[in-house]
């Protein structure tokens, strides 16, 4: 038989087992994958679209942390499920993808069936990062911050039991939990193994000031400390054993160093994965694969400032690549508005809020760029002697070449979490101190800082200084 | 004698007695002259300044409601001074300026003193509007919302004393005002002469649920109410008679419905005002005399969006003003990012914080211009089961030519007070709906909505739908 007919022969065949094609499946239901479908059924509303995700429920990834104390442990209340995207008349299959066969435009779910697709995106997340170079990362309650909801569901029934808690990791999800569980009562030590927490996400500065608040909180905080052993006895973990030989009760420990793609049923599949394991797709989420496309933690970010291939992986910059993607998959409608990820980071430890956005006097060091900066601190009521008062500090950092925002960070009470996106605005939109200096703003006694001393035009007004004086 | 001569004898009496001849003169003590004041000083440190108020003490304008209910009636608590100024270098005399003799380049203030200026700005700020048509207007107990220290210390002083208070005016000042007094528990009685509170700011949606939250406290709020005549006994207020012939009982009336700008000393010196009697000026606050500017409540705004001169009486837009007129007082150094004013506007009422900027369906077609909108809800923490949630509405405006953000309005907890300046800064930099589509934000469970369900990128989303379907 001819070659040609055979391998028309074998596509009858595995078509002939097809239970559906649908215009695009997207394998995942995290954040990623709700939006772009929601995204996809919104704007093209004839399309059929297929999500094929592993877990029943899912949950809000940022929020995890609070399930333990201000969700009071019950995980019920931080769930999250694909029902906008149903409503929308998305169509949800439980199940483990277990083979993609991008010529033939398939996907396998682990209970045999086949689903055929004209676009295929992968939305798959990431997975936390399982230290096995460290002996006892694997004993009894040894747990991984996984974004997943039973096994979160089951950590948190149990997590009373545990007099002595070790955290080990000082980014966001590891302080958060961390504090948490202190909060709830539990005797807890946050191990990092950098001077400083919060390091890669803000600056020096910023990172001191977090640090700080961590150790103002009733837990232990052990910087410049790394672990050598997870100390056990009959499979269960009884210490945690630093490099310098101290030793540290735990009844459990909660390991949070960090989150890798899940993209090894890519990688099956054939899809170029980059160095760090993502995969490689441009900047409308499209793999080098025809029709296969990967948004969210799995796959690949640009870094905003450098354009080159970063690590970013966060909910919020997920969903803005996910509506990239889902405005854009049939043909480019909508330009993205940058070439880059921008992270911007929020946390809030122990009253205090904090946030970055882009560049600071450290990650622009890494990556060669040259800033100029500046903060101002205000009360962020007027008069300061209302009730509910913090003080707010915003840091600016800008082209000392065309005064342009690079970065920004703000710390005090809550509306930092909303100064950082004018921050990132003006970053995403290139606006300069000079345009800052005249920037009109809204301003209330009950809400924001006085307009007199709005931190954001004041630091930008002392970059102006600098840069003309 | 030849006329040059006897100018020239005349100009040599009048130097003889000028005590100080400074580079630049402000008139005025609040916000627009105190930003004025110090950028001049910051950015050009060899200039002289004086600056001359009337009253020693200054307050913060906005704050003038919550001294009688959050600030326990300690005026003090809410007073402003020029300090900032002063450390700056910048002197200060408290006293009237009484005439400006623009050829001269002199002003002369009550006490009889004489001072030279190379430059001279008015920000003599604005005065309530006293409705002299309304009799009973001028009884003792009926009150003023003037920017005056004394003024306010002495009401505030008293004001526990009046059981039955009618405030007229439901605007903001108006509204805050009547709702810190109900809250201190004065039987307190509204009166606003339109359907709507707020009408002037909001969209008729948002005035609508404005009112609705006034109407939701203590107070009584009556609205499409005229007040024909404000009655008194002994020559003190005893009743409110509205034109429907209904009686309110008064101890105590406040008069809160509007401010004109205080331009009686420009105009004498012979300096243009505008029809709405604001001191005319250019984008950089330069009146038509020589070396004489204005800016803040007494000086001519030019809507944003249309470009004419409107009346925009705000402490946020007259510290801009300032900004801009003090880096550009001595040529054109930082261009204005703007072409003309725009009215960011916020308040709280009850614990409802609500805010506008730029355009809305009511104020677009009195300035004729083409609209689209659409809003978007969520709850303002993620996931919406965490305690201080509070629900988050943004409704967008944009153009239907090319997407471009017009206006905007939220409404919600306090992280409104900055997501108006997310608005505000996308309406200053023309973001259109379709940037926003990957607007990349920061979100963190505890101080903003889901990243899915970030109120401005879903509203601009909403827009780009009904552009494009």
């Amino acid at each position: 038989m001819e070659y040609s007919k055979l391998v028309t022969g074998m596509r009858r065949n595995l078509k002939s087992k097809i239970m559906k094609t649908y215009d695009v499946i997207i394998i995942g239901g995290g954040p990623a994958a709700i939006v772009t479908g929601m995204t996809i059924k919104r704007f093209f509303k004839g399309k059929s679209v297929l999500m094929i995700k592993e877990e029943a429920d899912g949950l809000v990834p940022c929020g995890i942390p609070y399930i333990f104390y201000l969700l009071a442990n019950d995980s019920e209340k931080n769930k999250m499920g694909p029902k906008p995207f149903v409503d929308l008349g998305g169509e949800v299959i439980v199940g483990k993808a277990a083979k993609v066969d991008k010529e033939e435009k398939v996907v396998s779910i682990e209970s045999g069936d086949l689903f055929g697709y004209d676009k295929l995106v992968f939305a798959t997340g990431s997975l936390p990062v399982v230290p096995t170079f460290i002996p006892g990362y694997d004993l009894q309650n040894v747990f991984y911050m996984k974004k997943s909801f039973p096994y979160i569901h089951n950590l948190a029934s149990q997590i009373n039991r545990f007099k002595n808690v070790v955290t080990v990791g000082g980014g966001f999800i590891g302080a958060e939990v961390a504090e948490q569980l202190s909060a709830a009562g539990a005797n807890v030590t946050l191990i990092e193994s950098e001077p400083l927490c919060f390091s890669r996400a803000f600056s020096p500065e910023l990172s001191s000031i977090a640090t700080e608040a961590l150790k103002g909180t009733k837990m232990k905080v052990l910087t410049s400390a790394l672990v050598k052993e997870i100390v056990g006895e009959n499979g269960t973990v009884q210490q945690v054993m630093l490099a310098d030989g101290s030793r540290i009760d735990a009844d459990a420990v909660i390991l949070s160093i960090g989150y890798t793609a899940n993209s090894k049923l890519a990688k099956e599949a054939g899809i170029e994965l980059n160095r760090y394991g993502d995969i490689h797709v441009d900047h409308y989420g499209r793999t080098t694969a025809k029709d296969v496309c990967a948004v969210g933690d799995c796959a690949q970010t640009y870094g905003f400032l450098t354009g080159r291939s970063d690590v970013i992986k966060l909910a919020s910059t997920a969903t803005a690549e996910a509506r990239t993607l889902g405005h854009n998959l049939f043909g480019i409608r909508i330009k993205k508005c940058t070439a880059g990820t921008l992270g911007v980071f929020s946390t809030e430890i122990d009253g205090l809020a904090m946030a970055a956005s882009g560049a600071n006097d450290k990650n622009a060091r890494e990556w060669g760029v040259d800033l100029i900066s500046a903060k101002f601190s205000s009360p962020d009521r007027h008069p300061g002697s209302l009730p509910g008062v913090s003080n707010l500090t915003v840091k600016l950092y800008a082209s000392p070449v065309d005064g342009s925002i690079l970065g920004g960070e703000a710390w005090g009470g809550k509306s930092v979490g909303e100064i950082i996106n004018v921050i990132s605005l003006a970053i995403q939109k290139s606006v300069t101190v000079f345009e800052l200096v005249s920037f009109q703003v809204g301003t209330h006694p009950l809400l924001t800082a006085s307009p007199v001393n709005n931190p954001i035009i004041r630091a930008a007004e002392e970059i102006v200084y600098k840069m003309t004086s």
